[in-house]
C-alpha cells in the first residue's frame, strides 16, 4: 500500500489481476482444468492434418496440385507413409499416457507402435472399402456426375472415410483420437457417425447433414441412407450406466432409408432389402423385402381469403 | 477513338472495362454496399481467433502443444488476459462506431474499454458454468468416454462455450460482434444458439446438428437437448414487427427433448421434469413431471413381392 | 537373401514396404485412382479462395481488414476482377480437360476463356440479385439487427451467394467446379443446394442447417425457407437412370416453407403464396394460396408418479 508502485495500479488493472486470479484459482480447483501431471492431449489440429495427408495417399491427385506418375508411385506412396506413420505414433502415445497415468513409458511407446502399424497394415484394405463405397454413391445418385466428383466433393463420401480410419483405431482401443477424426468429420459434413459403429461394404450417405450413427450401431453391405437420418438409442436417461450396452439398431444388407428417419432401439432389426420411406419413427424391427411408408399425418389446407400479399413480407 | 491507345483494347478488355463500371455503379447505387463513412465492420477472422485464444485460457493444455506449471499458471493466463481484453477492444470500437456515425469518439473508446472489462470479469463465471457443462455432458452421455473427450471433442459443449461467451456481448448491447461469433459456432457445429437465449446451468446438446435455439428462448438448469431440436417461433411473417417480442419458449429445469422435436411459441412453457419425445411438434404449454410421446403415426408396411435386387442400385 | 543389406531389415519395416505394395497395387487396379493421363482435378482450395475475393468485390469492406473511398472504387473492383477471371480460367482449363481426355488443348483454353468472360460480365447481375436477398432476409426475421448483419453472419446469405456463383458455371456446362463450391458453402453452413437449381429473387433461408434444395428445383421469387427443409426427390432407387429428368418440385412465387417439411417429386407445383408448416411432407400438387398444416398427430401425455429426480442425470 506505501509504495510508488502500488499506487501506480489504475483500477481497471485491478480488477484483471483479481479475475485473473480467479480464472488460476478454478484452474485448482478442478480435476480436469489441471490436465493430469501436465501431460498433454492429443492434438486436433495435428490429427486433422494426418487425416489430409492421409487422403492424399488413398487418393493420389484428388486433392493435392500435383500428377503423380504411376512408375513413381511407390517413392511417393512409400515416403507419405512412413511419416504419417510417426506423426500417428506420437499422438497415440499422447493418447495412452494420458490416460495411464502410472504407465511404463517404453511399454506405452511399443503399445503405440503396435497399433500404429496395424493401423497402416489396413489401408489398403480401407482404400479397397472405399472404392466400393464410391461405386455405390455413384450409382445410387442421379445427381452424381462421375465417380470422381465423389471421391472430390461429396460430404456423405469424405464422412465415411474418416470414419473407416478412425474405427480402426477405436477397435485397439485408443482413446480419445478416433472421436477427434470423426468430430472432424462430423463439423465438416454435418454428419456423425461415431467410431465404433461397425458398417459394411458399399455404404452411402446423400447430402446427409443431421445423420447420426450410435456407438453400437450395426449396418449391413449396399445400405443407403438420407440427410436427417438416426441411427440411436431409445433413451439415454441411465446415462453411464448404458456404457457398452448395445443400444442402437441393426441395419441389414440392401437396406434404404430416407430422409428424416429415426430407427431407435439395441433391439431394433431392420430386415434385409427392407426400404424406411422419410420422417419414418422405427422403435421396432420390421421384416425383410418390407417397405414402410408413414401415412401421410392428415393435413388441413385452408384456403385463404386474404390477398396473398397478407402472407408475405411487405418489400 | 482516334489514338493509338483505345485501338489496343481487345474485345475481351472491353467487355470487362464495362463489367467493372457495372459493379461500381451498384456500390454507389445501395446504401450497404457504401459501408458508411468508409467505416469497417467488425473483422470475422479476428473475433474466431479471439475465441480460439480465449478457450486455451478457460481450458488451459487441451488445444495447444503445451503443457502448464501450476506454479506459472498465473503468468500463463494474465498474460493471454491482457492480450485479449485488448483485442476484444479494438473489434467493439469498430462495432459501436459502425452503428453510431456521429458518435464521439473518445466516448465510444471508453463504452468499448468499459463492456471489455466487464466481459473479462465475467470470465471465471463463464468459466464455472462451463464445468458444470461439462459435468451433465457427462453424466448424461453413455458414449462419453471421459470429462475430457467432452472438452476436447463434443461439438455441443463447443457450441455452449461460444454462446456463453457471445451472450455477455449481446447483454451489453454490443451490435455485429455476438452474432458473429455464435454463427461461427452455427458453422463449426451444424447448432444455432443466438446470442440473446437465456440457458441455465448444467446444459448439454447431443450430436447436435440441426438444433435452432431463438432469440427470446429462456431455458432452466439441467436441461438435455438431442439433434434436430428447435426452441422457436410460431410464425414470422411480420418480420420486423416482432423484433424484441417474445417470440420462443421457456423450458423449465430437468426437461430433456429428444432428437427432431420442435416446441414453439413466446408463450409456450414446458414444466420442470418434463421429457418430449423424439420429433414432437409442441406448440403449447405441457405441465411439469409429463412425458411427451409422438403416438406413432400409421405406417403401413408392404412386404414386396419383388426380390430385393429391385429395389437397390445394380453393382 | 545373402546380401549384408537386407539383414537389416526389421520386421516392420518388412511389413510397411508390403502394405506400400499392397496401395500402389490398388493404384494400378482402378481406373479412377490412376487420374487419367496423370491430368490434374480442380484444386479445392484454389476455387475456396475465388470464392472469398470475389465476395470482397461484391461486398467490398465486409471481409477485409481495409476500408475503401469511393472515388478509388474502380481501380479497387478492377484489379480484383482481372485477377479472378485468370484463376478462374485455370481452374475451367482444369476441369475441361479432366473431362475431354483427347481434346485440342487450344480449344479448351478458348471455351474456358469464354466461359469465364460470360462469368465475369454476370457479376454486376449477380450482384444487384444479392442485394435483392439480403432485403427478404431483413425483411422476414425479427431477429436481423440490420442489412449489414444479414451480409456479414447469415449461414442463409452465404449459402445463396455461392449458389448463385455456382448455378451460372453449371448453366456454362463446367464439370466438378459448381459442385465443388456449394459443397464448400453446405460445408460451412449445413445448407445443399445443388447448382442445378433454379432459385428467383429475393430469396431467404432463415438459419438453414439441413436444407437440401435439388438438382432439378424451380423456385420462384419472394421464397422464404426454414432449417430442415427438403425440395427433393420422391425415390432415387434408379439411380443414374434418373439423371436429367426433373426429379424435384418448382415452388412459386410468395411461397414460405417452414422448419423440417419435405415437398418432394420432379410433378409436385407448390401454389403461389402458399405457406406450408413446420413437418410437412408433401408429395403432391398445394393449389396457390393455401395454408398447410399438419394435424399434430395425436399426442400421450402422461403424467408421471415417479418424482421429477428420476428422470435425470444424478448430479
Amino acid at each position: 500500500m506505501g509504495n510508488q508502485c502500488e499506487r501506480m495500479i489504475t483500477d481497471t488493472e485491478q480488477q484483471i489481476i483479481e479475475t485473473v486470479s480467479r480464472i488460476t484459482e478454478n484452474y485448482r480447483n478442478s480435476d480436469i482444468l489441471c490436465l493430469k501431471n501436465t501431460k498433454q492431449l492429443p492434438t486436433r489440429r495435428e490429427i486433422i492434418s494426418i487425416i489430409k495427408d492421409l487422403r492424399n495417399v488413398v487418393f493420389p491427385g484428388y486433392f493435392e496440385e500435383f500428377s503423380m506418375s504411376e512408375s513413381y508411385s511407390e517413392y511417393y506412396a512409400g515416403s507419405k507413409i512412413i511419416d504419417i506413420k510417426q506423426r500417428i505414433d506420437k499422438q497415440l502415445i499422447l493418447a495412452l499416457s494420458y490416460n495411464d497415468e502410472n504407465g511404463d513409458i517404453n511399454a506405452i511407446i511399443e503399445k503405440a507402435d503396435e497399433i500404429s502399424l496395424n493401423f497402416v497394415k489396413k489401408l489398403p484394405d480401407i482404400q479397397q472399402m472405399l472404392l466400393k463405397d464410391v461405386q455405390a454413391g455413384f450409382d445410387g445418385d442421379p445427381a452424381a456426375k462421375s465417380k470422381e466428383e465423389i471421391i472430390c466433393c461429396y460430404p456423405g463420401f469424405f464422412a465415411i472415410y474418416v470414419y473407416r480410419l478412425a474405427h480402426e483405431l477405436y477397435l485397439s482401443g485408443v482413446p480419445f483420437v478416433p472421436r477427434i477424426m470423426t468430430e472432424y468429420a462430423h463439423s465438416r459434413t454435418g454428419i456423425d457417425i461415431n467410431p465404433g459403429a461397425t458398417i459394411g461394404a458399399y455404404f452411402f450417405i446423400d447430402h446427409g447433414t443431421g445423420v447420426v450413427i450410435g456407438e453400437t450401431t450395426i449396418i449391413g453391405d449396399y445400405v443407403k441412407i438420407y440427410q436427417g437420418v438416426t441411427l440411436g438409442a431409445l433413451s439415454t436417461r441411465s446415462g453411464q450406466k448404458l456404457r457398452d450396452v448395445k443400444r442402437h439398431p441393426t441395419i441389414k444388407n440392401n437396406v434404404t432409408i430416407y430422409s428424416g428417419a429415426s430407427v431407435l432401439g439395441g433391439e431394433t432389426v431392420i430386415g434385409e432389402g427392407t426400404v424406411i420411406g422419410g420422417n419414418a419413427f422405427i422403435t421396432q424391427s420390421i421384416p425383410a423385402n418390407a417397405k414402410v411408408i408413414v401415412k401421410n399425418p392428415e393435413f388441413k389446407i385452408k384456403e385463404t381469403k386474404q390477398s396473398y400479399e397478407g402472407f408475405v413480407w411487405e418489400i
